[in-house]
């Protein structure tokens, strides 16, 4: 069990046990629920019977397809109301409202360049060609036909978030464009491979059929390695906003790069140079030469819970919860610091973890009630360690915009009030 | 990579990519798309632009919780007509349109005895009381205050198929009573524990808040090793149809024990012996005698692709997939036959393998036209093998209807059409 693990990892810690009874006789009250006197205990049924059990309930059918409780419906995408609608439309996934490492597809993060196309896919086409034996176009039942593949994978904008004071308030608003899946599809490596591939062929041009028919240029290893023509998420078939009927899952890669509503794949020497690998999705550095083809996001982690715009209960006990992940391969170690870095303790990894996906990590704690600073870093499996802000600002400079991985830290305050240390 | 690993696999079998160039050979349309002329290939666009590339799409923020295309709206709850409402409401998951492992929560089955109760989580109550040294009374966020764990497990319904002919026509007619997702919450060991368990403490009966307050007594073994109380169901809280804003799962047990919108835990020395565990969710045995407390679902497999209701387009290469699954912990194992049993053959498993997780199984096959069966069976770590129906009546005889988990075999006709053989 986890809080065991926890407890033999570390013999100076106290086991999540001992926290929960240390917590209980500070703050009990609102840990461990409210004691009841033996008559009521004895008794066969709880003092409230709720008007819900009076009558039947909701009959079957209402709802073929299902939908969250009315109760939850503050539980929405998060969209910035200033950014220009169409160039820069972005929804974030309410991270601070969500558990483990599946991001249901009804708030799964959405950015687009032109709206969300309404495509019929019974008239979509996948057109193949360039440096190609056989030049091909397929249909999505053709794409469904192949030997298919199953991977949960995380998706992130390489804006998540850009280098842009102030930062934001909520996980949300920080690192929203983000979310993990599994995704059902054919290899890429698999459909390349029916067209034959020429020897001189180096990149693949991806171009989607949304209104700005966005193009990327694709490094022909990646495609051969573990790319996917995807049709599903979780099962279903892709949502709009995720680029229904197909789209490219490229692990680990810049989510714009991961071209939605996938129209076309042309197979060249050179890259495209598309606005998206020149004017945007660049890294200008300190010597003023912008760095192109940045592709991979590197290890990143951000605490959850608590985070900003949440309080705190009180002092005594409280689980430190939140996310990591690398475009790199797995998660190896998650540190915490409860101390405003002074020091570091390795949170617990939730298993499975795996490549390529994000990875949730937790960390019993007990407030003191004094006021403080938590943050966590993320450490992969090729032994990359997550930067503070200043780490990255020596080596970027303040020109860059894009690949902003630094540690997120929050400040909490006497009252309980989290709030972003990295505003102030 | 998958097909690469089939390759390897058996070296008598052929791989996933002569099998597909076998397909191109006779029926490439179909599979591989189609080849198109060296002039349209040579052009930068491919012969048609679609109207949706023409002007922009949806604007952002149209849809703050989203939801799946128009054209997929025929994907939904499998909700029979005939039967009564309440007492047997049921709607089942469309398993053959579902890919990988995770189900949506929109596509979630849904089964319930007095309809579904609209709770307010801020006025919900989970009482625990009984052979306990400190009865207690929870708020859902005394609940989630606890040490959380996220661990993806499968729910199945006992009666999933019952034994009752004829046994449907497509794979969510027979086993649609069967979903999977990530469940966040707490162990319910935690909880007991904070309660304090007397040592006479046998039995934890659970109870929900729907009007028939469904009760079904948990040997404590299971409640003190992987039970827990859950909120939150692949990644958001729990939809009203799966027990918001809290249930247990009990991983492996049939579905009926998972009690949902859990108001009550009694901790006794003696089962309650209630309606769901004498009048139902009990097998009559050959001797007229009932087999009460069955409570772990068996291996179990099912193909999905071809499945009855589909219809293959023609001879040459289709992917056989399918799930299995287990109450008593991982598949080891899924071997399929395409020859009405003559012959099986070892399925690929899609990793990850969890414990009491749906497990994906792929198996390459190039159709040769002729009319046949096919049917998948399944091996758990324990070494048991999934029975065929003949296999299960020897023992069970015909009284029975609960714990069905025999292998369901397709017949696929001169035309394509596959239909379920244990009808016929």
């Amino acid at each position: 069990m986890p809080h065991s693990k926890i407890g033999h990892s570390d013999p100076d810690r106290p086991s999540r046990r001992s926290l929960l009874r240390g917590a209980a006789a500070i703050g009990g009250a609102t840990l461990a629920g409210r004691a009841i006197g033996s008559a009521s205990a004895s008794s066969n049924l709880p003092p409230d019977v709720p008007e819900w059990m009076k009558t039947p309930g909701d009959p079957m059918g209402s709802q073929p397809y299902g939908s969250p409780s009315p109760f939850e419906k503050h539980v929405v995408k998060n969209i910035p109301k200033d950014l220009p609608q169409y160039l820069s439309a972005s929804g974030r996934a309410p991270l601070q409202d969500l558990d483990g490492i599946i991001t249901p597809n009804g708030l799964f993060y959405e950015r687009h360049h032109a709206g969300v196309p309404a495509i019929d896919p019974a008239q979509h086409r996948l057109m193949l060609h360039g440096l190609v034996e056989r030049p091909m176009i397929f249909t999505v039942d053709d794409i469904k036909r192949f030997p298919s593949t199953s991977r949960i994978h995380f998706l992130e904008c390489s804006g998540n978030p850009g280098y842009q004071k102030p930062f934001g308030k909520t996980a949300s608003d920080l690192v929203g464009l983000l979310s993990c899946a599994e995704w059902t599809g054919v290899s890429m490596k698999l459909v390349l491979e029916e067209a034959g591939l020429r020897p001189e062929a180096k990149w693949v041009i991806a171009e989607g059929a949304d209104a700005v028919a966005m193009k990327r240029s694709i490094p022909i290893d990646k495609c051969l390695d573990d790319a996917m023509i995807v049709y599903s998420q979780n099962g279903e078939r892709l949502r709009p906003q995720q680029g229904y009927p197909l789209r490219l899952i490229l692990p680990g890669f810049e989510g714009n790069m991961n071209v939605k509503w996938l129209r076309r794949l042309h197979v060249t020497a050179e890259p495209v140079y598309s606005r998206e690998e020149t004017s945007k999705y660049t890294d200008l550095m300190p010597d003023g030469v912008a760095r192109e083809f940045s592709f991979v996001m590197e290890a990143k982690s951000i605490i959850l819970r608590p985070s900003g715009g949440q309080r705190l209960s009180g002092s005594g006990f409280h689980e430190i919860s939140g996310i990591a992940w690398s475009g790199r391969g797995k998660i190896r170690r998650v540190d915490v610091s409860v101390d405003d870095g002074s020091s570091w303790q390795e949170a617990e990894l939730q298993e499975p973890v795996l490549t390529r996906a994000l990875t949730r990590f937790r960390l019993p704690w007990r407030w003191n009630g004094e006021p403080t600073v938590i943050q966590s870093r993320a450490i992969d499996e090729t032994g990359y360690v997550q930067p503070t802000l200043a780490e990255l600002i020596a080596v970027r400079g303040e020109n860059f915009f894009y690949h902003n991985n630094a540690i997120w830290p929050w400040r909490i305050a006497v009252d309980g009030e989290v709030s972003n240390a990295a505003n102030s």
